[in-house]
């Protein structure tokens, strides 16, 4: 393998040598391919695409890389469920206890916010005390004992991803969708579990808004897992409009304890419902879709799925007072209504400017190492076709400060477009599910 | 400028900002910017090509990274020829004299052996003791004193292309003609010319063999030469046969000095009398050509072209006695006929198996630091259009022993294809010349 004449090929169209992309790769891992033929090889990846088989190598040395968990001891199937990230998304929260309270075994590895969404390890952080750096023993006895663990990837999981994500990061190379697929798979397959749920966003507020797209990292995604023994589904669902009310990581968090308690908002129940019940038939393919989403919803509204919640919580180190009163997670200073400027229809309430206002208010990282202030955010109350007159409230703004208020409600006010006639239509929340090719 | 953020532009097809396009590059030559980030962009550069202005961006900064000479204290118009590379292309040798000799002030920067093709460096070297190392000083005293000299790239010239074509050579991304233009014409503008001619090949044994390609190739150097004040024209010329009837270094040299002494082959020298009626013209637009072209071809037929290279020869430190018996320039001990296996009309005869297989018969280079033998190579007598018989003489192999005449023969005959009926159409000798745009 000569690393010049392999990065032609693939600008060139031409498919790879497995055995080449291999010892490329190996090479990388090992010091012998330095960092700017690998950052040309993933540009040349970014026009010319790779195929399956290509694919399948990356994620098999990425997984190979470091360490594959196992916790086939503890005689659950073990089922995660990822999303690839959108406004307000903050259905993993929901999700862990939940599908621990369904009987599954969940050891799920999140991140942190990323561009303009937020991240499942700022929520939880969220919460005063709560620990997202688990070491892997700690993580594994958490696991058995709630039956969801919820950190951070740790430097045992697919540490090529990670030295590749950063690479891709500072070279243009992230928006490639076999590399996307290949990061992600690479991490859930290193988990050791049993079926994967892949939450794909499609619209504006997702990072492939565009719908055949999305679909091919899902089917890209789908064929990654199924053929490596790991039944995967992926499901495809709204983001041209934020999930729930709040967006911003404390309001959040408070808005998966309210729905873990019971209580909507709508859409946040019924999104977290339809991951469960495919949750468990990733767990048992055989099962009664029907019967899991009764129990799914039991689960919810006799507060044991809040019950299995407070226990991670707890197990974690983090302050259950804030269950009792998710009000607390509301921790900005100021707060302001914010009301219609017209009257008319709700047309759209756009997800990516209010994302993009949560990290101006300091709630995101425009650089690794901020720090996120976890009050900040929006209650987006407003919906798409909803009849609102001039003054009606159309949602809040929490902000630090009187120039944060401003901004926010100037984004909100941008969000939410307000027309005359009938609205566009609107994605259903579930567009489509897939199991295997 | 955020270099990701810029990396991720031309990716995408968007125009640079000149400021962020050199803020990059002059990171990239203060170390800020690292070797992956540049590799990424010359990638994304590849697929996506640059903008004139883009492209001028680059040139000026690769410039400004060396010295610019300046001879204009020989009180002679400096003009120089640059070819884009072929098999059998010796004319450098001729033309330098020539144009010294038509009173042109030539410093010739040239370069070794790339692919398939031989260089000048190389061809100079050839003759025992010629130096090519020169230092700037030496150089210009050659240059007083002969009216040519010429050299290889010193490291004060354009030291930023140097490490950027070390990096392309390594990631698959040299292939790209604004960067093959910026390249060239980088080194040029800085040897201070008043006149540039370029030639570039078009056919097989050229590395554009595409005419569009090699059409905007020339057409993008010529851009960037007039617009910085400096006359240049290009010469498209055909590479679809060898240039003369020597392919390998000594061969070549001893081609070119019989050239010198006013002997053919034929196609030489009539480009090199094109080339220096160019060069004229380039140093005196408003000259009469035709005049031109008659003092150049009694400086080659009187001796005096001759001459002024033996003086070259002889303050460059070279031996002159192989200018009184260019055949002692053939030293591969093995030399042997190839002969026709058939008859028939010769359809082509083509370049690149030759050029390959003087590099295989060790007469170039796999890598950087191989030493090369000057003595192997072809005499291809077979010309395109030529009728043969069975058992014809087409040409001559020299090599170092039996394995290298058994390949250069095998070579010999897949090169000179004989066909039945009328051969293809040949590219003329000269394609077309252009201007300014």
């Amino acid at each position: 393998m000569i690393a010049a004449r392999m990065i032609e090929r693939k600008r060139d169209g031409r498919s790879l040598d497995p055995e080449d992309l291999r010892a490329f790769m190996l090479g990388y891992l090992e010091g012998r391919v330095p960092d700017y033929q690998m950052s040309a090889l993933l540009m040349a990846v970014l026009f010319q695409g790779l195929s399956p088989a290509e694919t399948g190598v990356l994620v098999d040395i990425m997984v190979g890389s470091g360490s594959t968990l196992d916790f086939s001891h503890l005689g659950r199937s073990c089922v995660d469920k990822h999303s690839t990230g959108g406004v307000g998304d903050k259905v993993s929260l929901v999700l862990a206890p939940l599908a621990a309270e369904l009987g599954l075994c969940v050891p799920m590895m999140s991140g942190r916010g990323l561009g303009h969404t937020t991240g499942t390890l700022d929520k939880l952080e969220a919460i005063p005390g709560f620990r997202v750096d688990l070491d892997l023993a700690r993580f594994g006895e958490v696991l058995a004992e709630v039956g969801c663990a919820m950190t951070g990837q740790t430097e045992e999981i697919a540490p090529l991803d990670r030295r590749l994500y950063a690479l891709r990061d500072v070279t243009g190379t992230v928006a490639s969708i076999p590399l996307i697929a290949a990061s992600i798979m690479s991490k859930k397959l290193a988990e050791g579990l049993d079926g994967l749920v892949l939450d794909v966003k499609v619209g504006e507020g997702a990072f492939l808004p565009d719908l055949e797209q999305a679909r091919a990292l899902a089917r890209t995604m789908v064929r990654i897992g199924t053929e490596r023994g790991l039944r995967t589904v992926s499901v495809l669902t709204a983001m041209d409009r934020p999930l729930g009310v709040a967006v911003g990581n404390g309001l959040e968090t408070a808005e998966a304890i309210r729905c873990l308690q019971g209580e909507g908002p709508e859409d946040l129940r019924a999104l977290a419902l339809e991951l469960a019940v495919e949750m468990m038939s990733a767990a048992a393919p055989e099962g009664d879709r029907d019967a899991s989403r009764r129990k799914a919803g039991e689960a919810l509204d006799s507060g044991r799925a809040m019950e299995r919640f407070e226990r991670l919580v707890v197990e974690q180190e983090g302050d259950p007072a804030v269950l009792e009163d998710p009000s607390a997670l509301h921790t900005a200073p100021r707060v302001v209504d914010v009301t219609a400027d017209r009257a008319g229809t709700v047309h759209r309430v756009r997800p990516r400017v209010l994302g993009e206002a949560v990290v101006t208010l300091g709630g995101g990282r425009v650089r690794v190492d901020d720090t996120i202030d976890p009050g900040v955010g929006f209650e987006v109350l407003a919906r798409p076709e909803m009849t609102v007159h001039a003054g009606d409230l159309i949602g809040r703004v929490h902000a630090r400060d009187e120039s944060g208020l401003r901004l926010g409600r100037d984004a909100l006010r941008e969000s939410v477009v307000i027309g005359d006639g009938p609205p566009p239509g609107q994605l259903p929340l579930v567009l489509e599910t897939s199991r295997d090719e």
